[in-house]
């Protein structure tokens, strides 16, 4: 050990990291339901703060589930041959052109750490899901943040800021959390302005949920432009959180370099296993969406009652306008065992967010909020 | 669309990648069995390729996953508080020095992408576990090779390499895929010299097959240095690879940073359920560890009365000379059904790997090798 270092143990320099990492913002995720139970000592508490299925996933999922069950000690497939293959299948494009991952926040890392030169900038909504600022980040590339217009995505300024370091912009659609959504037209005369070595990365996680034709859908034309890498996940329609899984659509090219940099087994084998179940019942997706608008129709019903405004959604989530701090209104929901987000991070102080839940999980959070406000 | 633009899309110039980016080599897996037997139109292969446990894993891991099984619907705890807290039980440290990874690879990266900054380096044996390089690379930092001496790692020319430049030293105790290891004099002798701001990553993939008290284990007195960021998994002895779990154990600062730049929900939720049974399953992971060292014998005796060099093993593998192109020997195996590892991407041209199977599945693999050389 050399004269330097005993300095450095003396004024117990920590390891180093960049100013990048240093600056970025704590994800704050919904609590899971054991550790608000844990840590406030109530039961039968409600969560609505993650955007989940209220009504589980479909049975199919269990059964594939137990048919691996016995040969979990093998590596999974790398490549999710047979997931792939049914999403190439259901998507009209080939198995070359999808990436699945570990939910598909990992397919925004992919595709920051492959994209990104240090300092060269990666375009997204202010605010959006925090994800795509910290996965930026990491990747030692620069977030250029672009401020909604009347909660949606602002085209305009977004194209203002699109300069020679750009190397893609990230849209959400529909729009977490406002719930707003983009038209068709409006992402065409958008994309048409964005120069040809950008990527669109279109994060349609909601997307299931959308009834409106005229609502952009990155999957019904796909690979018409190689620009575009469409986001999807199982996490919210299909109901398979607690499996991380998601995929990206995307040109050969820029599948084969995400392939290239990805973890070799990123993606366990009971997630491809429950995935290939889960798109296969059609039905069960089909009756937790309707299931879902008709709670969401619910829950507006009675926030129109009571004279409470709430933000547009085309999704199975809602902004709700407390029209006080919304850290308190979180707080005082917590204590009565009903758990949302408040949307104080995402720079709408007097927010909460709340997704619909089971009819009766719905009514308690309604009787809950009455008590708060 | 701008002039230069127009150009760029006649050339076709792609989406642009950094030099790092593109200098990064393909990791090769082990082929899952599913794909070989697709592949060569075979049936009832052998894998011995991707050193899992021919034992299959605990039956409390069947129970605990089947507990879950109707709650996936829920985001996973995004701390895996219960598996956290039985590991730091069973090492003595606090949960706080504890982070939880999809598969230990995910630690690696965070660890690179944390404490690399641009150009930065991280020494590594050459060869080693590929990704290793790869996260290193992707973090835009630099490997930098030492190589190995005598199949073992070569402690003094690591030390002759480290400078002002360097954050990490990866270090694999048992040595993938020599078997080599290094005793707890050896380490320390090292480590004393390492400056204090550089972390020394102990990947202990293999420790539990290690039965000699003289190899260096560095959780028998954890968190004396906090420089030491040890790597453990549950995909080896444990036999859980198909869930995609590992972890590593640091000083608290390190793992606070780790969990600030991790995706929220890295670890799905029955990889965590099937961790803490598996912990808990003392008498699965000896038998396991057993009947595997049982079986290593019984091929060491087989090569030995064949004459096939092989390098010492303290794991569940063995590295064997076959005297020819080990990937003609790969190819002939594959042909014969069994699945095994060409060393030839490490750099050893004349070597394969090879794991202990079950009785049945080493007996095939000793017949096939008898066949092909």
């Amino acid at each position: 050990m050399n004269f330097l270092n005993k300095i450095w143990s003396i004024f117990q320099v920590k390891f180093k990291t960049s100013e990048q990492i240093e600056s970025i913002k704590a994800y704050e995720p919904g609590k899971p339901i054991s550790e608000l139970e844990r840590e406030y000592g109530i039961k039968e508490s409600v969560k609505l703060a993650s955007n989940e299925n209220p009504l589980g996933h479909s049975a199919k999922v269990i059964d594939a589930v137990k048919e691996h069950l016995y040969t979990m000690n093998r590596y999974p497939d790398p490549r999710g041959h047979n997931l792939t293959q049914s999403l190439a299948k259901k998507y009209k494009v080939k198995s070359e052109n999808i990436v699945i991952g570990n939910g598909s926040d990992e397919i925004i890392a992919l595709l920051a750490n492959a994209f990104l030169g240090t300092g060269e900038e990666a375009l997204m909504p202010l605010p959006s899901f925090l994800m795509y600022e910290i996965c930026v980040q990491i990747a030692k590339g620069t977030p250029v943040m672009v401020p909604l217009k009347n909660y949606k995505i602002d085209f305009d300024k977004t194209l203002e800021k699109v300069n020679k370091k750009t190397r893609m912009i990230f849209l959400t659609n529909p729009f977490n959390p406002t719930g707003s959504v983009f038209t068709t037209p409006e992402f065409l005369k958008f994309a048409q302005k964005v120069p040809d070595n950008v990527l669109i990365i279109v994060d349609e996680a909601y997307i299931e949920f959308v009834k409106d034709d005229s609502v952009f859908n990155s999957l019904e034309n796909p690979l018409t432009d190689n620009r575009i890498v469409t986001l999807r996940t199982f996490s919210k329609a299909y109901g398979l959180a607690g499996f991380r899984l998601g995929y990206g659509v995307m040109d050969r090219e820029v599948a084969q370099i995400l392939h290239k940099i990805r973890p070799p087994f990123n993606v366990n084998s009971l997630a491809q296993a429950a995935g290939l179940a889960a798109l296969n019942d059609i039905e069960f997706l089909n009756k937790s969406v309707d299931f879902i608008l008709e709670q969401m129709s619910f829950i507006k019903t009675e926030l129109d009652k009571m004279g409470i405004a709430y933000h547009p959604t085309h999704s199975n989530f809602l902004m709700i306008n407390v029209e006080k701090e919304a850290t308190q209104v979180f707080n005082d929901l917590l204590k009565l065992g009903v758990i949302i987000k408040s949307m104080r991070s995402y720079g709408f102080n007097n927010w909460v967010r709340v997704n619909a839940g089971t009819k009766k999980e719905n009514e308690t959070f309604i009787k809950a909020l009455k008590k708060v406000l």
